[in-house]
């Protein structure tokens, strides 16, 4: 391999100057959000209690492109543009015609894809003259990532941490409060949701957003942020694919796969949406493939239904893939992977046939970390080895077939604070938790009627 | 701030393609390392037991350059360049006229600088048909930095790890596993020199330095590695300095001092010497600054003597500032900073007046780091943290001068592992352990004597 380039580097001011929205190229009308009051479509001001007006304008915006505004292109400085590298040495490994591109977005402070929603929220707020930002956390990805981003425009940040996850992560809760967060046990006592919930000690995602949507609701310098899931957030991730194309043109290459892991579904968006967009407006044909754990199994496995955003059932209601709000995935160490719905522009592309989705067991997913791992270096985090394994798969069929296929996958983040899960894996430990049919047909048979979806 | 630079970012063209080393440009004759038996100087065959005669002939090489072999450039390629900053929001909140750089290792897959020389290491044993390379690790930095290495040369990887260390910090035992490398609990029952200390079920590095060289010495096919100190480590990390020559150049400016922290000094080599050769071959004058714990002050108050490099007295005595090697540093989260001597070469030049030294406090050094954190976002390691705070000093002194002094400093790996250090700093519950003249003392007076030193 000597003298091959390893990794394609941009410079800042390759930064994309402007997000994606691909809402006014997605195929058909969209489907409105339903206020989960009255299951009638919400407006702009029902949403202007916990977000700024600018980002609910981002949310339903029928411009195909949006400027990024300058204070949030300069803290992307911080640690963009992020590299896009060709795996040589996985390639060698798998002994595969492949040719393996991933774009890595562990180099940012908070360690994943996060803090490029983060920065762009936490400014947006601050230019609305909001004080403080609230937010609910399990694993502590994005309470990190949002603790990070208002420490750089002067917004305090409350952060409402899943109660075990407290207990048992106290490095991600020591990294928040670095960062100048405020990090709350949830269930808390500072909350009518917090002090309903006391006899549940070791909290859940639910509760903590509760927690959070309440002291936003309530206090009026208070705005509450999400991380993934909603229009605004897919199109701040778009920075990632928009790098992603400018390098792969340095490479003299066109992906023929892009692949990336779905919790929420934004790290897809992010990466796979700009390459999306030129497909639908007739580019070069390429195939997209979304990595799920087969214990939450939302886009292989899940009812498209109109469904709350959150557990609790507090957040309007979106059309997506979904196995219930209230069904309760079992454990596995991809946390930022547990979530019952996916975002609904990209639940809209499954649905159309534009994006493949597969799902894999969490064992499998590591092993093909730690293969990774021994080639590369990089430890992944274990949400992203979902989509290593299925750059694996995709690698030995352009084997089978003989043919040098182009695959690109996104390694949204390191594996730094996932290091008991890489130490039980390796010590043949680590359980493949069964999904239950039952249960999610149970908690879809909870959904509220809405109108019919067409 | 607007359309300000913030990174200074080079392509993978842009790597050295050599090392730099100091030693021919030294002041003087250089003294030669003395066998720790005989305590007469050493020569090559007595060093080729535990290591292969390319590093031997590179820590004795009279040429002032030596090229980087291709395997480990490629290698260097799956992180390097790393980037150098202009640290403007640090700036504008120490209020401070002086530009401040910083040149940032922890993009390394095992997070500093660690793997620039761990590469090279393991890349020369394997050409020298050696199987398995063997050495101890405290902390664990070292130890994953070699793991990393070894499993990219296809070496097996021992580790003796602390005992201490090993039951506190499980992260980085499975860090090293991840990678393929055994980690040994030391002391273990492997070697005679643990068997004989089973009663410190606790371990020390001088008990695992000691079972590694053990190991090293019997088996035919195994090799010692070292990850600081000696000249060819020193020489490894010299791509981090010419990088930053480079950066600097982009960024039109020269630094007026050049900044970083000190353990064994191949980090502070790394950044320094290519600038330092500079300045000895009469280039522009800039002023070298070593940042150390007060815990473990070897530069600024050990005794210039001949010393063993380890506390077990097993390797060759060297010429240096120390405090003993069997003096036994309070403990300090700074890890990497707690070794009784320092490089050679970097000793030299404290002496000869071109590099001065500092020591600092272990809360200053966390205050330092946390205040840093929140404006650039990165969560510096406790070892680099002591470099923060002596270029806050520099910065104030720049504001107090009135002069927009340039100051460039090492960010020489993250923290992602010390957040329990973070979280102790931030509860208030952080001990600044004194330092003992008394114990240096005697640990002076247990040293040989050695041929007096001109």
């Amino acid at each position: 391999m000597s003298g091959q380039t390893i990794k394609y580097l941009l410079q800042e001011r390759d930064i994309p100057t402007h997000w994606i929205n691909l809402l006014p190229d997605l195929p058909g009308e969209p489907l409105p959000p339903l206020h989960p009051g009255t299951l009638q479509p919400v407006g702009p001001d029902d949403l202007a209690v916990i977000f700024p007006m600018s980002l609910i304008a981002q949310e339903v915006s029928p411009e195909a492109e949006i400027e990024i505004p300058e204070p949030v292109r300069e803290a992307y400085k911080l640690w963009r543009p992020t590299p896009l590298h060709r795996a040589r040495r996985f390639e060698r490994e798998l002994d595969t015609p492949a040719h393996i591109y991933y774009k890595y977005e562990g180099t940012s402070p908070a360690g994943s894809h996060k803090p490029n929603t983060a920065v762009a929220q936490a400014y947006e707020n601050a230019q609305a003259g909001i004080r403080r930002l609230a937010t609910e956390t399990g694993a502590g990805q994005w309470g990190s990532a949002l603790a990070f981003a208002c420490s750089l425009f002067g917004l305090e940040c409350e952060v409402f941490m899943v109660g075990s996850s407290y207990d048992q992560k106290p490095y991600r809760r020591s990294m928040m409060q670095t960062w100048g967060a405020t990090v709350h046990r949830s269930p808390s006592e500072l909350t009518n949701a917090g002090r309903a919930n006391g006899s549940h000690p070791t909290g859940s995602l639910g509760i903590a957003i509760s927690e959070a949507v309440e002291v936003a609701a309530q206090r009026e310098d208070t705005n509450y942020s999400l991380g993934s899931v909603l229009n605004h957030v897919c199109l701040h991730q778009t920075v990632i694919g928009q790098e992603a194309i400018a390098q792969m043109a340095m490479a003299e290459e066109q992906p023929d796969v892009v692949i990336g892991c779905v919790g929420g579904g934004s790290n897809f968006a992010g990466l796979a949406f700009p390459f999306v967009r030129n497909v639908l407006r007739g580019g070069a044909r390429m195939r997209f493939l979304a990595a799920e754990p087969t214990a939450c199994p939302t886009l292989t496995r899940g009812a498209y239904r109109y469904d709350f955003g959150d557990t609790a059932g507090l957040t309007p209601l979106m059309p997506m893939y979904t196995l219930g709000h209230d069904f309760v995935p079992p454990p596995v160490h991809a946390g930022g992977l547990r979530y019952h719905g996916d975002a609904p522009m990209l639940c809209g592309l499954v649905r159309a046939g534009v994006i493949e989705a597969r799902a894999y067991a969490q064992n499998d997913a590591f092993a093909a970390a730690v293969k990774f791992a021994r080639c590369e270096g990089l430890i992944p985090g274990p949400e992203p080895s979902h989509a290593i394994l299925a750059a694996i798969e995709e690698a030995e069929a352009a084997r089978e077939a003989g043919e040098a296929r182009v695959i690109l996958f996104g390694l949204s983040g390191h594996g730094h604070f996932d290091l008991s899960a890489y130490d039980a894996f390796l010590a043949g430990g680590l359980e493949d938790p069964e999904f239950s049919e039952a249960d999610m047909q149970a908690a879809l048979a909870r959904l509220p009627e809405v109108p019919a979806i067409a």
